[in-house]
């Protein structure tokens, strides 16, 4: 589901990349991101030790940290200097949206029953699934006790309703599974409130907080939306093109799940006769409610061969570059510079990246 | 767990009570009372039907609403009047507690697979046990957000680390279930963490946004404390005594569950032989395991007679009237009058409930 944030094993495209490699753009915020980190691994101390160990497996386990990138990028791109309180309340912000990030991973694997997530077994693997949920309500927890730590109204306000958001998504991401008939609205409003909400969070939190009059605030708003929407679209992209390898799962596993990502409405789209598609998929859908789990793999297997081959792969990339070229309007008004450069840069990181 | 929020039934022992009833004793607080049920009720416009109608259910089954009467008649005691924004503040601190109350029962849910609480069907058996966790961390969303509302950074802090604290101890209560040769101590830890920390965050944000001196604040954490500790010791009590009518379950249904509570400690202390008592709750749960469950339930259920004829309860409930002693110390120092009236009133209420 979040493709990116999994660490790369062996060579990649985007490694070779060189500018493109998120760690050199992250360059500019290193100093940044370490404090993040260190208050990402801080949050042990209070909890017994099973807990306290698969925790910092999981923390630790680590990704990009693209969110507090997002959020420090913006702020000193914005004038908030190392060593200011304003510095100070944007770590903060960069530790609560991953934190907060992290605790609907940890949900998610309760609901997708998945077994692995980042490369390292996921709690649910090790802990029954009640303590699981537990655990991902510590982590919202302490991800509110971050964003508290801005000191800044609007900021924790923005937090407790992006929760909300994200929250909202997911329940009617489960709502909607299986509806082969539902609108692609339902989509954009899903991939807004599972992903860009949070984006959104990192980046408009971050203006607020570098004291930015509020239509620069709402720029740097829309640039997450943007570049949000993007970032999902691609990582929905991905499940259908990656091969099984790479995805640690099989291609197409949304769809398998019942989830329709933007690549499948497109499909449908161009398709000479979309109704006998949905046809065909509710057919094996209630087989599989009858028991027949091996009449929807093969379902799903053909169409995720078929959809390859067609153009909505092609469809599907055009709407994420599109997004992301409003992500690299929205930038024009801000000061020029390295931080800028990475931002600009992030978003043909997105669009080119292949795992 | 919570037997005092279910709404009664017929006569009862409290209700006869006069002055005792929760009713008269919230009277001076009604008005706000009133404006924080509006609160809650105003959670489910953004949130699609069904969930939005379970929310209603839920929300309006309603309980006695406790740690709100604790934040207004604490701010009201201490001078914080109707119509002003510290009047204002207060209301968003109790929808606050509120909701974050409710978030952990819909948690509890789905941990104890409970099929009924309050009287209404939990959502869990309505939901699947993931739209069950979604619709708890909406709720947990919505609690933070009403804290936020309280505009005052010490208060939003506070409401965090409770939230932390509450999970924790939940995570403590699975860590223990079935440790027979637990420490009294992870009793006192446990309660606190899942009931008193709550009351706590009730009494001293209601003190801290009521512009009270350090010492009266420490005063109100120390009442929240004391009484919340007593409100659980006599909920652990009538978990064992009860009919099985009056607690909708069967009596002694935490032990049932391994979880151990401050009458079995008691009736270990005082029984000439307490390790032959473990060894017989030891045997009976492997057995259990090995799936013999009715030795189990026959080997609880004898306990459960043993006990109560024992000295336990009335060790059990000593210690209650103790906590209780103590948090009419802690009004001492406050201003006499109505407010101070209910909340001394509140703590005669919580020892003689029977239900």
């Amino acid at each position: 589901m979040d493709a990116a944030v999994r660490p790369t094993t062996g060579e990649t495209t985007a490694q070779s990349n060189g500018a493109l490699d998120a760690n050199t753009l992250f360059a500019p915020i290193r100093p940044g991101l370490r404090l993040v980190e260190a208050k990402l691994r801080g949050v042990d101390s209070a909890l017994f030790a099973p807990l306290a160990d698969a925790f910092i497996n999981l923390i630790g386990s680590g990704g990009k940290r693209l969110r507090p990138a997002l959020a420090l990028l913006t702020a000193e791109l914005n004038g908030a200097m190392q060593g200011t309180p304003r510095y100070t309340a944007v770590i903060a912000l960069g530790a609560a949206v991953e934190m907060l990030h992290t605790a609907t991973l940890v949900h998610d694997d309760v609901i997708d029953g998945a077994l692995l997530r980042r490369g390292a077994p996921t709690l649910n693997a090790q802990w029954s699934g009640i303590a699981t949920v537990l655990a991902g309500n510590y982590l919202f927890g302490t991800a509110a006790r971050f964003s508290a730590e801005t000191q800044n109204m609007r900021v924790i306000e923005l937090f407790s309703d992006t929760l909300r958001i994200i929250v909202d998504g997911e329940l009617r991401q489960l709502k909607d599974r299986y509806d082969f008939v539902q609108k692609k609205d339902n989509y954009y409003q899903r991939i807004f409130a599972k992903t860009a909400s949070l984006f959104c969070a990192a980046t408009q939190g971050a203006a607020i907080l570098a004291r930015l009059p509020e239509d620069r605030i709402d720029d740097l708003y829309q640039f997450g939306y943007n570049f949000g929407m993007a970032f999902q679209i691609v990582d929905d992209i991905l499940d259908f093109t990656s091969d099984d390898a790479t995805l640690g799962k099989p291609a197409g596993s949304d769809l398998r799940q019942g989830t329709l990502t933007l690549p499948f409405f497109h499909f449908l789209q161009q398709h000479a006769n979309a109704a006998s598609v949905i046809e065909t998929l509710e057919a094996a859908q209630l087989d599989a409610d009858d028991g027949n789990a091996a009449a929807w793999e093969e379902t799903v297997t053909t169409l995720v061969h078929a959809l390859r081959a067609s153009g909505a792969v092609e469809a599907a990339r055009e709407e994420a570059r599109m997004f992301l070229r409003r992500a690299a309007d929205n930038l024009a008004p801000l000061p020029e510079g390295a931080f800028r450069h990475s931002l600009q840069g992030l978003c043909e990181f997105v669009v080119r990246r292949t795992y």
